[in-house]
């Protein structure tokens, strides 16, 4: 199989991760519940999970790192927990419903930051959305079905400008591309893309004190006789017995990162998906998605081959050529209505630090050979 | 070590489990979000993992089981999805935090079962409670602090007579005695505890169809056009990623438990823990809780000896004896307060079908050196 769906999750991963999980559910007790050996492991490798991740993004302080199961449950946390149905909040047309749904369900007032017909967003002409009485803008970092990666530092001084504060949903690039803490106020990530994790990981970064309200409660090991968990971080979003056999996995994927280093991924991934790219772009019937004027794209290339649906594709590519992808609309439903894919849906290909050139090629000729096949 | 805390987790799990979670890390894809193998493999495992424990609940339905990512988390999902301020709901002084917490939250108007000097829920002084216009119960089915286990036949049926839902927490109970679908309306448990899975797992199940408001919300892989996710089982609870690698540890869990009998388990457990109590009962300085009038408990025996606090014994017994426990309050604060042990907390043995005689022998005998050590 060449496996070329790591925007959904990555599943060449560092041998070290499973080992980890592994080793961690036979050896490692519930974090905070007591203080014999495994419980006191539990919370050690919990807390260099959190001094990984707070490295990734150039955080000193690993207490502002809380872990979830997901993105998913972290964008609801953080959604739930600061805003409500009186709030004006700005999001974009190439999120995921991840973030759309967490805000329909707050009933909150919502304006909506447009795409190009390459699924750009539009900032310079949505300027006067990121004004009061607009409180939180809530944005993807990197798109999900394009690649297209966010303006976000122009986004970010538009809402320090103007009091707004500033959610990232870095679920695409966290691990992918470099990371600063500065870049927002809040981050919302997963653990089984690119960090290597396993599923059931996640978690929230903040950059500052934020009055969350409690979304989800219940024990947390100590100050068992206060009416809720302490509402500080990471204790606020962590209720519940910490899922620290797959944290133990997580961290060993992080570490792969840092270790290897985010700028050698980085210069890998984007070249095998300029390789690809370039392979595929002059090719008949195709019809490629995304803002390729600029080279700082995530490694997700999308498309559709004229004279078939997408699922056609997918299907064509499996069996044929053993090449895994993601057809469809990706939850993303705005962006796909946005670019006119919102029936056929489009193909994604999405590569990892794991891909290789050889990978690239055979997955270049094989859109080739189908587009040929099809005639002109 | 011996271990006996597993009340907090099983660390002792059959060996398949971490097995399947490595292999299900390198081989398993994202659910639901594509049909190459990796992903049908996941799909197929969530399905088998569901009918795993449906089997041990006697549900004909692998449907009705929803995975989450712990108790807590279905805890939430439930009352969130069930209760509000409006409604008039009753649960027990035996309730753990990841009960009470989520009611606080709710607002709702809460009573309680009281119970007695052994921690056993006055039922028969209660009855008034549930009446209209109560409309909910939620209790445990086992106190994880007494190990008494709840009379839910006599509660369900005055919660039937009444129209009142009942939510069972199952946390303490599930993979422990034999439990049936017909004992309550909706069952939240946890993964890896008495079912010998990863943490991070957990679930819902239903009895019938409730009328749940959507909690928590994200992508699904299907129907991404929809302003939220399907409100059926199990995709209401499921938004997100869900976590197949772990779902696919719990599989075998189960399948242990199913496979292995559950009153095979069931008859081990309880004569380790009558070994144990009638080994300790009779020491000096010694304070035993909960109902021993009855055989029908859970493998729990918690205490403190006369002189020392709860985190006292449990360091003597750790130092000396390489015997894992948990003191403290074990998040179950009206309890606690109820039999008067707020403050010095209370010493919890809680053993699994994995523990051995020749380990409760060595328990009983840590004990008496320890209460003899203290003179009359």
């Amino acid at each position: 199989m060449i496996y070329f769906d790591n925007s959904a999750t990555t599943l060449i991963k560092p041998p070290e991760v499973s080992e980890a999980v592994s080793f961690a559910i036979n050896n490692i007790g519930n974090a905070g519940r007591s203080f014999y050996p495994p419980v006191l492991t539990a919370n050690r490798e919990i807390y260099n999970t959190r001094k990984e991740v707070a490295k990734l993004i150039n955080r000193n302080e690993p207490l502002n790192v809380a872990f979830t199961s997901s993105a998913t449950e972290s964008l609801n946390l953080v959604i739930g927990g600061l805003i409500g149905k009186e709030d004006t909040v700005v999001t974009t047309q190439a999120e995921h419903n991840s973030v759309l749904r967490p805000l329909y369900l707050s009933g909150c007032e919502l304006s909506f930051i447009k795409c190009d017909d390459n699924g750009k967003l539009l900032i310079d002409s949505s300027v006067e959305l990121l004004m009061p009485p607009t409180k939180f803008l809530i944005c993807t970092h990197g798109s999900n079905v394009t690649g297209n990666i966010t303006e976000v530092q122009k986004l970010y001084s538009l809402c320090k400008a103007n009091g707004i504060i500033m959610i990232l949903d870095i679920s695409q690039t966290f691990g992918s591309i470099p990371l600063d803490i500065n870049m927002a106020d809040i981050f919302c990530f997963t653990g089984h893309k690119g960090l290597f994790g396993p599923q059931g990981t996640g978690g929230i970064i903040v950059n500052d004190n934020y009055d969350f309200k409690i979304v989800k409660t219940g024990g947390a090991g100590v100050n068992s006789f206060d009416t809720f968990q302490s509402q500080d971080m990471p204790d606020i979003f962590e209720a519940g017995t910490l899922n620290s056999h797959s944290i133990y996995g997580l961290q060993k994927g992080v570490r792969f990162i840092n270790e290897t280093g985010i700028d050698k991924i980085r210069a890998k991934e984007k070249q095998l998906a300029s390789m690809f790219y370039e392979g595929i772009k002059n090719l008949e019937r195709i019809k490629i998605y995304g803002d390729f004027s600029t080279n700082d794209r995530l490694p997700i290339v999308s498309l559709n081959i004229d004279g078939m649906t997408s699922a056609e594709l997918a299907e064509r590519l499996w069996t044929g050529y053993d090449i895994a992808i993601r057809a469809g609309s990706h939850c993303a439903p705005l962006l796909h209505k946005r670019l006119g894919t919102a029936e056929m849906g489009m193909v994604r290909f999405s590569f990892s630090y794991f891909n290789t050139e050889e990978e690239i090629q055979k997955g270049v000729l094989a859109l080739k050979e189908i587009s040929q096949s099809l005639g002109c």
